[in-house]
């Protein structure tokens, strides 16, 4: 399940300079214009465009949104994807028909534009009509969100400004900022940003019910730590930077910080909630705190409150809120004299900033996000059980879905997969939920880099075409999984193997990469795609993501792509998920997590550590699919001790499970040797040990051909 | 010549985080503690310092300097090394005693500290005397200046703040910004930034005197394009931006601009000067104008300003004023109503700052930088004439220094050693001067990135160590030059081949890489470093630089480090140096020149171009040093087309000059295969064909033996 590309992105604010001078590309130039396939929007004859069956049509909800927008007398209204408080309401998928994870969409009186990356571009052209302009942000060019509206927007008076409208609690202060200053530097168009409190699109549309559901709790022997000990270290570095209050606003903040975890969100581990921390109290703030803490939650959480006057014990003190007064005692917390500065995410929302005083604003990571990326050794026990687990499953599956594919036992198609693959994961003893929507494409929907089958595109997966499953689950133990397998059940062609392989060697160079403490992800991200690059290929997403432990399965603050700039630390868990697409034809990806672990290193110079990486994932490359001749020897090497690992690691609890998904693992994690290489057939040095087995033929025969002469 | 380290440098103002928590690693902790050795200076015993003789003593000075500081009020001086309108006053190098081209010195009333990063951590051991603190910039942890002088100095009050004291012309803006914006912060100490018009080392030592050297006309055959076409480009970019006047700074940008070169900064083609272009005029500011305007100079430059009231040729319009005019010049212009919008590098002085009014300061990067790196068709032919002249050269010596060493005909010393390579390239057509002192250094000074040779340290070059020399030279057909090559001319130990043979393979590596448009050089320095870090070895030095077309030896704004995000094009030139420094025993870097260059690949993903690099210096590496064994048949096979580069397009030039040097060159470029590979003498298939004869021999002997047997 791939992160954002590893480019400038337009929507985060870009200009793209070339030669001193500064270029907007056209926005006509991003939008395709020709050998438009069936599959998706055809907008070149404006009066008559052509669909398909997966587009929304939006005109109407368009004209809808405009009549209230003229209410408001609001020029432009900008619906973004920012948001986990508002998952549930999809209100951008709703306006646009674009069911994509990443997504801005904006409004003015006579257009529409949705910005989406690399990963979404075919599924965009898939699902929007006409109406909408696809601003590719990945590419050079596209303008940013503001840049746009600047350039399409009237001009104001300083009397009467246009107005750019937004709903408070769904913007980031930070892409705030970046519309207002970008306003501020072209103040003769007087565009202004307004925050209006009723959401508009609620206005036009039906919302729908969320869900609220239980809270699990983590155990103690998979967390590793009590929640009061992590709210201790919290209140430690609050006192050194002289801070008094710590304002969590990420789900996945509070979840882990509390041992806590829930459903709230479509497969992601958290619930609804806001964390306020003190230095002598902490509270949490909840969706039905009465029906949600139960006595077995109450008691995990300590709600007797009896730490509340205990100054050594003073970390234990919490008192649980109604989530939705957060922001009204926010507001009124932080107008007290003793709260003198305020520890807030960049990434909170532009309502949470608004609750507290401009001089009381300390902006900054909330440190949660590195202690929770960090895994303890529980937390890293917990992973690797849960990866064992899945790794089975996902073999059990793959060596089901090549039987029903090559003796046509059943229809396969790719919904069905997607099923399957989730059956098999629900066997395994830790399983909770799938971790995301399985991304299950065959032939040219493996290309759709975010694909998610439908009714409309479903298809029946054959022998004649690559399959791509990307696929994940929530485990109990402390883990979420994220792993991407491509295959073909038939007879592959060049292109396929060539891809196929190229991917793979990107991948392996990654993970044997060795590194010295200090080193970053976007400086190990070109070791995953040389070797496409080298080919004139590349892919439009990041390489890798953090992933949490049973928490999110995109988790920050380290990656791996060509912007991450956190060191690497060890025991942080990252997909390496290189991959090519060649659009209308096929999809190729190989995800596997990998852990940053200490290297050992002939030297360490300079007294640093080296760190490398070691698979989590433990599941078989297709054999089939791998031009050997294109791998170097220790690429090859990496494969053979990989493959053993699968053997020994995962091997013993398939066989356990099932004998002939076992002798299928077994199949497919065959020791190879290098064509060049002396061990292997072909090589020329066996080619040699063949020619001495003639010369030594010729001459026994020439031997005794003289000795029967000479008798 | 390196540039500096790929890693957050200190004093450019990062503070470092660990788990969410601000840390400084303490100076202390930072300075050499046991095991110095003679060479360095040993402050263990502090009533007692063990100095080496290359060591300045500067209690003297600094007791000058501080009571001048207190006359004035001031309780922290700043004396930087940003900027080369003072380059001749090498105040900096007196106040300390270090000559690094890179440093910061700080003096407070009791304290004094200077930053230097990873190139010259030895260098500072072996010139700085125990008064100063060395801040080793490239280390994590190391403290930024501001935070420093917030640790050291004392509170002030808001009526009588403590001031931190610096000269106008000498900071720049986006420096200055470091310091005010961190003494802001920290409030409550009252800290502020002053400048003053007097420089204060001026006040306490004896000025030097500046040379003023005439001006050299770059030929529009080596150049491409007249400087009025340059102007009117820019002119059409200042349009763009909506910008009335330009303000070049920066000694290259003007040179470059007018096609004219200079030599008042040692070693580097420029002279003393400002440019101001406004849409209907530029002004040039130069020093004794009456001198320097010879009539040939007038009429490159169309001194009769004939052009001056004709609208379509206004380009060409050029004034010449005198350079101490500059500052008064650009302040009563700027006052002027036409004037709205001036663009100004981002580092130009706080004083070029302080003569334009805030709202008009339009604050970027200048075009030229980026105009200049990328060089034009006429300029890539200059470059390699350049190089290729240059080549020649180094390979004379290279052969002259191996002959001299190994016979011991003469005395070679490090010294003599760089004025012998110099001498080589004086006997070049187009070879002006150095483009840096050499350095040139055996032995344990190899490992001192920035070496340069003193009667104090100069030794003689033995059979016994390895020696590293770094060096290039301006070629007036437009070309700055700049090799390194390490060599042993006795029997390298094993460690020895290994740091080359990864040090190569790194170089290579860079070489070799194909990466699409878009693609910075912070996402290929991996490739410069893996080999190393696979060792647990690094290097404190970026890998590549730009260089200029007979103009600075480091040139923006292009380079490959960790951190630059410029994205490549094709004729940019770059150098390739990667390194490894044993401290106090041995230093090898090997740096040649690469260009961008379109590279060839099957596919071009999303019609994308991508790039590859061609080597510039063709100068051969020495094959006693390299490891094949190491080595993968793809880098060996770079090494061959290398070598056969500089037998096909090199060697007749020596051939010609000298014919020993020519057969020296045919010996170090021979043809080479990979050890595993069957043409090579110790490949496994050369042993088999081995074993092959021996069971010929066997079975003959046999048959013969049989035959006299039945016989």
């Amino acid at each position: 399940f791939t992160s954002a590309k590893a480019v400038p992105d337009a929507v985060l604010g870009e200009h793209f300079h070339s030669k001193g001078k500064i270029f907007k590309r056209s926005v006509q130039e991003t939008r395709v214009q020709d050998d438009i396939p069936d599959t998706q929007r055809d907008c070149t004859d404006k009066d008559n465009p052509k669909y398909p069956p997966t587009v929304t049509e939006t005109t109407e909800r368009l004209s809808d949104l405009r009549d209230v927008m003229a209410e408001y007398n609001v020029s432009a209204y900008i619906i973004p994807t920012e948001d986990w408080h508002n998952e549930c309401y999809r209100r951008r998928q709703w306006i646009t028909g674009f069911s994509g994870s990443s997504g801005l969409a904006i409004v003015t009186h006579n257009q529409s534009a949705l910005w989406t990356d690399g990963r979404y571009y075919l599924q965009a052209e898939q699902q929007l009509d006409c109406n909408w302009i696809l601003m590719r942000s990945s590419d050079d060019g596209t303008p940013s969100a503001w840049d746009w509206l600047e350039d399409v927007l009237p001009y104001g008076t300083s009397n009467e400004p246009i107005i750019v409208a937004f709903d408070p609690t769904l913007l980031s202060i930070s892409t705030y900022n970046n519309y207002a200053d970008a306003f501020k530097e072209s103040k003769d168009k007087s565009i202004i940003m307004q925050s209006i409190q009723n959401n508009l699109i609620d206005e036009v549309w039906e919302e729908p019910e969320c869900s609220n559901n239980p809270l699990l709790i983590m155990e103690k022997k998979w967390a590793g730590v009590d929640w009061w000990d992590k709210v201790e270290d919290i209140q430690g570095l609050m006192k050194a930077a002289d801070v008094e209050m710590m304002v969590l606003h990420a789900l996945d903040d509070t979840a882990w910080l509390f041992n806590l975890r829930g459903s709230d969100v479509h497969n992601t581990a958290v619930f609804f909630s806001y964390t306020i921390i003190e230095l002598d109290k902490t509270t949490l703030y909840i969706k039905n705190t009465t029906e949600l803490v139960t006595d077995e939650i109450g008691k995990h959480l300590l709600t007797d409150m009896k730490f509340c006057q205990n100054t050594p014990q003073i970390h234990k003190c919490l008192h649980i809120n109604e989530y939705d007064d957060f922001q009204n005692e926010l507001r009124d917390a932080t107008k007290s004299d003793i709260i003198n500065k305020v520890w807030i995410s960049t990434s909170a929302s532009y309502a949470v900033y608004g609750n507290v005083p401009e001089n009381k604003q300390y902006s900054a990571a909330i440190p949660i996000q590195e202690m929770k990326a960090v895994k303890n050794d529980k937390e890293v026990d917990g992973m690797i059980n849960g990866y064992n687990q899945d790794s089975v499953a996902v073999i059990e599956f793959l060596h089901w879905i090549e039987g029903a594919v090559t003796n046509e036992e059943i229809e396969v198609t790719e919904i069905s997969a997607g099923n399957k693959v989730e059956e098999f994961r629900r066997k395994q003893e830790d399983f909770v939920s799938p971790s995301f929507d399985p991304i299950s494409g065959f032939g040219p929907n493996g290309a759709v880099i975010h694909y998610s089958s439908t009714d409309e595109t479903n298809v029946k997966i054959t022998t004649d075409d690559m399959y791509l499953l990307d696929s994940g689950g929530q485990y109990k133990c402390g883990a979420t999984t994220d792993i991407t397998r491509t295959m073909h059940f038939g007879v592959p062609k060049d292109s396929h193997k060539e891809a196929y392989t190229r991917v793979l060697m990107g991948a392996i160079d990654l993970a044997l990469a060795i590194f010295p403490e200090g080193t970053s992800g976007s400086r190990l991200d070109v070791h995953a795609r040389q070797h496409l690059w080298d080919n004139g290929w590349t892919y439009l997403h990041g390489t890798g993501h953090g992933i949490g432990a049973m928490l999110n399965v995109h988790e920050g603050p380290f990656s791996i792509n060509s912007r991450n700039t956190e060191s690497l630390q060890p025991n942080v868990f990252l997909s390496d998920e290189p991959g090519y697409y060649e659009d209308n034809d096929y999809g190729v990806r190989l995800e596997t997590i990998i852990r940053v672990v200490k290297a050992d290193t002939p030297n360490n110079f300079g007294g640093q550590d080296y760190y490398t990486f070691r698979a989590v994932t433990l599941v078989p490359f297709d054999p089939k699919l791998i031009k050997y001749s294109l791998m170097s020897p220790r690429q090859i090497d990496w494969l053979n001790r990989y493959n053993a690992r699968i053997r020994t690691e995962i091997g013993p609890l398939v066989q356990a499970e099932n004998v002939e998904a076992y002798d299928w693992l077994i199949k497919m994690t065959v020791h190879v040797t290098h064509p060049d290489l002396d061990d292997h057939p072909d090589s020329p040095a066996n080619k040699m040990h063949q020619s001495i087995a003639s010369y030594v033929a010729m001459f026994a025969a020439f031997v005794i051909a003289t000795l029967f002469i000479t008798i």
